[in-house]
């Protein structure tokens, strides 16, 4: 039986956006080649310890922080709050829910002011901020455009174990679903949820947690996707490929999944769809329809569903991983034990299945 | 040790580029449905038991001929050939290479005129044309150019277990090499040979043959390409989507292998390189790099090694499969037997592997 | 002076975003042709007098009703409101503005519910409404998917005579300027304005109104609007190309200006900018700066400033226009008495003029 | 009455496509900036007085010298030939035309052998040779791919008052048309003419000559394009663009005209057609068709039909300029003498214009 979080009395943070990830890296300077030299995020600021970056299209301090360190985990995933009284109440909010909560006027990273900081119900260290520098936008910057430029961050994606409860916790706290994976039993493998207008600022996926699957960059264009791959094909890193591209079924973006030198997963999406509308319709999908992660039917590499990122307690210590007691979606769509079907009027076993698809 | 076929003492043909393929689909109406419905080619002219299908850009009758018939198979590989009198230094040409010739003055197709198609040295069914009908070239028929267009013929691919036999073969006939595939022992898995301007006009797939692994499309862009498999993705045929899109390593092509109703092989294919030079540079890969074949070190799926069209005779009956006797592309490179790298530096045990790459 | 439209004791209604368009147009066929055959709009519904068209992304009932009438006009420019009960403050705060206001519990055009129209201080027909039908979403629907597809309704763009009269008036109703342009007198030369999180759900554009400039549908990616260019060369009509395509330097989006047949403009606009955070940066740019409406410095043709489409009251009949008594853009810009650079720092006199761009 | 060029008896040298020009620039370092660093051409050597570059996909020592010098001109268009040989039949073909020549065995330029220029029978410095150096051939070096990345030379475009004359000229040379551009009264205005399997190598445009409209290089798709001129706009330089982006009648090419520190002007173009088939149907513009140079009916600048580059003859001096006698396109497309239509059934007077697009 699911044991829900309480909903608090007081009155949730009104979260703006998912704002951007520190994450802990073993070796700063291949990290830096694998996100500025690859990837072309542009660096805001850099000191021996840290590196600031942002997307193209970015107005605040940073979207993304490297921090050196011995683990390679995720420190934070922090939201942008509506107003610096957001911030309280964030505060309050997670006081009453009985998290770890940790307040700094002066911020944890450079360029961010008074914010907060918790171990949440579900175990993840979320930041909730108002007050940030601001840099220049480089939306016009063509002059340093890349053929793979990354424009905005786009979402976290984030593994644990329950995911009706890690949903409902959400709900509360003013996310709304998009879209979700269930079965026929009921049992929910995955949910998107967001708070700006497009299909997630995060999504949670079932497994054993609490552990980070991904954070998202968005580009302009297909080709922009395909030029990173690309790149990474003439630097003799494709095995850095780890999924894609292809087009989800959910989020109908167009997505790649590469690895970053510690093995933190990251994401690249295009043109998912505009969900700002009181009553945007909620997609379910049917765990076991070959073409609700990958619409052309491309399998899911094992990996992907396996591997994630650590993430720390305010202490800086890796949170315990917890494993997922229900039906694992791996399990129950590819393999001797499970199916998946191309086409939904047809019968279990004469389903139309990829040629390959299935390892 | 390699037989090779003698060189005549006639001239060869002078060959412009591949120009059409014929196959038999054992539904019409399904077939139409596939290559007009989904893929979009336009219909030249039609009948009960033929179709007659050309790409937007071409001005002669056809590209494709879907024929009607009890097996499916590919019942000929066309070939322009520069002046009328080519035509008869095709016959003449492969007479003395003893094979079976046919001349009709009035062509084996609709729309084409003399006409001579031989079983060739391989077992192919080549076919050599100058005259033919002139249609409207719909460049410019924007009002008829779907997102996914296709708008050139590119090229046929042609398996045979004698590479290098098949290739001195077609060098004589005047094709070039742009890019092979071989191992350190000097066994080579693939050639492939141009006429035209690009890549190729043909390529040469090492495995039991003769049979026909595909014919290929172009479109102007990559995006046209990812459109074919969302379509595909919408119709819920996307277990026809056999393997792609990615990136060519050889020919450096963007790609897409899909399969018909019969399960002929169509390959989607957009910018390669320009090969006119008379010094253009071949590429030779190593069958061990793992980005030969996709770039981005995305596996290839058994059926992609092992599935092929069965080729006709002259009288219409399917050509007899010879077993290759050299190595096995798909054996030396996955399995527990093979092995590739994503980086040539490193010693075998240690290369960079694609996570989950090895089916 | 400008007198200012009074801002309402009771709260504005709640924006979600612009939802669509009713125009009148004079012939219906021809109309449907353009809308329907040319730009591929799909049809919700249709009879004898009206057309009810959505983009491909929408899951509301339309973004355009077309309906035929005497005089070519646009009927209304309505706005999804955050609930019913913001359809009741919307005519509450029209009321206290002292504005004819309409409220129809059954909705002005088919498929939506309760709504208010109301003609508003600036002289236009305001829709405010909530209750819609939901219709299928065809995002996708890659097998109706076309080459130049219209993915979302993206903006209206309004003319009227008192930019910073307008400005306050969409201020005080909640929206948010992202862009202006401005002159160092002070005076506004247009300005763009946001409820969803991208430039603007509206646009106003300083010259005799009240009129319609355009409105404006979103696609995919760049090579969608060429196409549409490319089908209108295609089908002769190349002469209702009116402006671009070009990138915009206000908005940065890619845009093409088209006219319908009635001369209704339609602007076809991709990749703008999120500007969801409260503290989303303005932007003001210099009328005199070559770049502002066009980022490669072509120009702007003068149709594009002086024409637009009349407005109709609650009655269906025309409001009249009244002149802009401020200086016109046009006129400070191009010809004789006008000026514009490439290169801010440069002398006036000596600015870098792209060649044969001054009309 | 034209006064043709004789046709040789000796054989004309079998040319394989155009290889590289050589232009006059004055002011290396300027050139340099706008060579390399905005449109990104590849380095393959440089010293004190000049550059030598290359595209992406070029494995020959470079396409486009820049070499300093007091007046900005163009030294040479080269053709490369089939072999060693077809050298000697250029120097041959040239004397019998009484044409000034002028042979170096080290080549005129570096990383080219034996060549031939001379002074051709329209007053152009042509070049043509066989041997070069072989370097690197970028096309998978991914890494080094900009967002607006040219990828090989595609042609050059001459003015020459008699475009009959120079048309059979090239004709006699090998070259075969693919379009033109004439009138009912049989004028013709511009030819297009290829040796490669592409629309053009080299066209003619008519006007006082003989001098140098353009050189072209190509792009893989058409928002690499888009990116060029948003990096022009970036850089503050927007009015060195001239002339597009469009979409060519003509030829069906994507385009874009820029205009270096010199006023050399560079066509950036992709996606015309194969042309490769003996009979290709060349296909005959009307003057009067506003779609024939922008198939979206955009106008063409003055600038663009009045503007050239001087031709140096072997000596290095600037060939004198002849008027064309015959009727000017520009004089008879727009103004108050000249008229297009854009719908060709359309009586003249009553033709489809685009609205502002008569200058």
């Amino acid at each position: 039986m699911t044991n829900f979080v309480p909903t608090p009395t007081v009155p949730a943070p009104d979260i703006v956006r998912c704002a951007y990830m520190e994450i802990v890296v073993t070796d700063l300077a291949r990290s830096r080649e694998f996100y500025v030299d690859v990837l072309g995020l542009h660096v805001t600021e850099e000191d021996e310890n840290n590196i600031y970056l942002r997307s193209l299209e970015e107005f605040i301090h940073h979207n993304l922080v490297l921090r050196k360190g011995p683990i390679a985990a995720v420190a934070a995933c922090a939201y942008r709050v509506k107003s610096p009284a957001e911030v309280d109440a964030a505060e309050a909010y997670y006081k009453e829910l009985g998290c770890r909560v940790e307040r700094r006027k002066d911020g944890f990273t450079k360029g961010i002011g008074d914010s907060v900081r918790v171990e949440d119900p579900l175990g993840f260290p979320y930041e909730f901020f108002y007050d940030v520098e601001h840099v220049e936008r480089l939306t016009q910057r063509y002059d340093l455009y890349s053929a793979g430029e990354l424009v905005r961050l786009d979402h976290f994606n984030q593994v644990t174990p329950d995911v009706p409860r890690g949903r409902a916790y959400l709900e509360d706290l003013g996310f709304r679903v998009s879209e979700d994976i269930k079965d026929s039993d009921g049992v929910t493998y995955a949910a998107w949820m967001h708070r700006k207008q497009t299909v997630h600022d995060t999504a949670l996926t079932g497994g054993n947690g609490p552990r980070m699957h991904h954070v998202a960059f968005a580009t302009h264009e297909k080709h922009n996707i395909i030029q990173i791959c690309d790149k990474m094909g003439a630097l003799r890193i494709s095995d850095r490929i780890e999924r894609g591209p292809g087009r989800h079924g959910v989020s109908n973006a167009f997505y790649l999944y590469i690895l970053d030198p510690d093995g933190h997963r990251i994401e690249i999406y295009t043109q998912d769809y505009y969900t700002g509308d009181p009553d945007n319709p909620t997609i379910t999908w049917d765990v076991h329809d070959n073409q609700r992660r990958d619409w052309w039917g491309n399998p899911v590499v094992p990996s992907w569903y396996t591997e994630a990122s650590l993430v720390l307690d305010l202490d800086g210590k890796p949170q315990p991983v917890i494993e997922r007691e229900e039906k694992s979606e791996m399990a129950v769509t590819v393999g001797a034990d499970g199916f998946s079907y191309t086409r939904p009027s047809e019968t279990a076993g004469a389903e139309g299945f990829k040629l390959g698809a299935q390892l």
